[in-house]
């Protein structure tokens, strides 16, 4: 299929980082979804004046508008329609741009709509210029190392749920016959028990109790050599999976 | 034995995983025992309305009814009688249905007695069930790991329990002498050396004078190089083994 | 030269752990020690009563008695003398009795002191039975590997140090400039440095400014990585002078 | 260029670490910035009594007048004066000097200047030294580590800054729809992701409802193996890197 010069150039720059124009359009599509980020959280500020408001929603038009025009243009460019239209990343493109429009309709037959909250979804839009990077022999080794690692992954995650609800149901019973206040519900006590495993330790809901400390204690004896593996693991498995493909070079040459 | 083909086929829905029946069986059991869990969860929360503590009320009647079928099922399509009464498993199936019997008689002799903890113990059946996953190069290799560095396990352990020993008497003094309220016995500075020694860091203990705030600087400099050691290592030594199995694949072809 | 068979055998007892005899002597002397440790802690608890007071303190009698006997026992039955008193293990002993006569002499003079806590030093003592286990290999192991990365472990503690100091720094300006109470000088900020980036997190010095927690957000972001990577290098050395270990082994075959 | 006994004498001394003058320099000059640092801790506390600050204003006349003559010498022993003005270090040395006179001549204009925060760079000056304790292989092996594992680090970190926007958000939504003061604003929820996913947990912001507790253990659940991998991954790296190191040692000999 014979295309315009034009249309190719277009293609080039909005498809591909090859060229320096392509590369410029993609980080320029970045950085504007970081933008619209950071502009979607100050929205939520809760003492906001309205200059700064209107600002933000000028802001929030311009954004839309750019991603429209980003969205048509990647329609206009593509070679295969129905394999555009088969692609999962236009929809995350039609994701970022739609509820605008849609609370903008519903406005005017006077529905009112927070749909601010699904600009969030933008953030799935970072993904796509990801490839910028070019992180495939990375993802490649992290495929592997959880190809290697994945049933020390389950059996540890298990283990580690059956641990947390444990020990909810024992701090609960223990701090509660206590008579502590803390410790209303076994939710409470699974909620503590997240915390603490995790060593978040917020420090909302305590054991006050000295047997409740000294279950404490040995939960988390216990605990964090469970909770701490997997992410140790994942690391040697990592770090094993790029020995693996130094070999592979090896034998290559 | 020549056995009827009814009871062959409970035995493999029963006992088995190969069949359709089998997963399916294990599955609608394991489910059961987490809504069991969840079940006696929402039983302990203090505003339950009546009309709910009487639904989870039935569910757990429900619960241990199939509970008591599965149990009469299993003894009725084992093959062995005596290797079934001798088994863990056959006791961890009696703890999960027989508080509910034992606390039903009680109470119809007018003594009330709180057995719903010991629904905790429907956990264990869980692990019955973990067959399913098909675990056991996983453990194997968690096996070799744990061969491979018990001795260093223990050593770092030791180490770790006298440090915390060390960090709570000398906070004791430290913070005490200064006046503080907070750390009113040794086992308070106990409390603070674990509570801060596992990162988890609550803050419902802390040191507030100059010299125990240094003290707890010089503590995490050295304890948490030593605390986390462990993780590490076995995630370690569980990677090592991963190789050990690799290359005795190697070998063998 | 020849000894009686009595004193031998007390040898045997008091210094050696192949007999049984040995054995069962340094798992009384350890309990001991333990047991007079938790009996300190609770004499520090604030509103003991005084037949409990009484109760531990002739416990520790008990206990100090046992130690003198053991301390004159070992005395009695060493081969060589001089070599006793130039070991450092005679004075750790030495350590876990002398404050309770000094303290009692002191007293007969009418001069009152708290050398209760000088007990501390008995946990040394927890050190000379840890032969039992036969730690050998496992210390070993950690000798090589902190001769294999010493440096990257001062390097790493050096970087950690520095950053800790100007995040300390740092935040005391960026709180302190925006009012925040909490941040009253450098050191309070050294405080609020070493507690976040250790993980501990207790709360009691917080960063409220949007700056101060963008702050918080980037020496997070960096420090996270250096703190948490020297626990992990241990862990790899201690793994890799495993399998140092095992090639020689295998060599040796 | 042949130059006189007393400045090659003084070059030794103030550049080179092999002579024992030089060492004693070295680490004298080390000493003062770390005396200093310290000194400028303790003029930022609140209630300083005027005695003490004016020892303190003494002792930092006497430091920076140490550093002044260092830096005098530096320049006079320099066998290149174009190189001396061309290296970082000349102008870190001048940092570490400069705004004390800067501010004294300011205030003689009558105007005052709070300069002392900008002794913090006298911190870089310790970098200086850091040659002492030849740190070269340590610091190649982590730049070979860091070649090794790069892109992994900034996938890791990618994913990391992503999940904690998402939590932010989600958490904002989840407790601010649900009536909790917390959340304020979208930034709220940002400050409780960084500190909840490095497991810091201030607890200055805690999820309060059953929903936002629930989604803290999803986020934890995930979050915690992608916060802790990036340390682990470079502690494998390094590990490797010594491992590449000994075999090439092993190949030369």
């Amino acid at each position: 299929m014979q295309r315009s010069w034009l249309i190719e150039t277009l293609r080039q720059t909005v498809e591909e980082q090859d060229t320096w124009e392509g590369r410029a359009f993609d980080i320029f599509i970045q950085i504007l979804i970081v933008l619209s980020l950071i502009s979607f959280s100050f929205q939520t500020l809760p003492n906001l004046s309205e200059s700064w408001e209107r600002r933000l929603w000028l802001f929030e038009i311009f954004t839309v508008g750019i991603f429209t025009i980003e969205f048509a243009l990647r329609w206009l460019v593509s070679t295969d329609k129905k394999k555009y239209w088969k692609s999962g990343w236009t929809y995350i493109d039609l994701l970022a741009i739609a509820p605008f429009y849609i609370s903008l309709a519903l406005s005017s037959y006077g529905i009112r709509m927070d749909g601010r909250w699904l600009r969030v979804f933008r953030l799935l839009r970072v993904f796509r210029t990801f490839k910028l990077l070019r992180f495939g022999s990375a993802v490649d080794r992290l495929t592997t190392a959880f190809h290697l690692i994945w049933k020390e992954l389950v059996l540890f995650l298990s283990v580690a749920l059956i641990l947390i609800y444990v020990a909810g149901v024992l701090i609960y019973y223990v701090e509660n016959l206590a008579g502590s206040k803390d410790f209303q519900s076994v939710f409470d006590g699974l909620w503590w028990a997240v915390v603490t495993l995790t060593t978040v330790g917020y420090g909302d809901i305590v054991p006050v109790t000295p047997l409740g400390r000294l279950l404490t204690f040995f939960i988390l004896l216990i605990g964090l050599g469970i909770i701490a593996v997997p992410s140790g693991l994942l690391a040697a498995a990592l770090s094993q999976a790029h020995r693996g493909n130094q070999k592979e070079q090896v034998n290559k040459d």
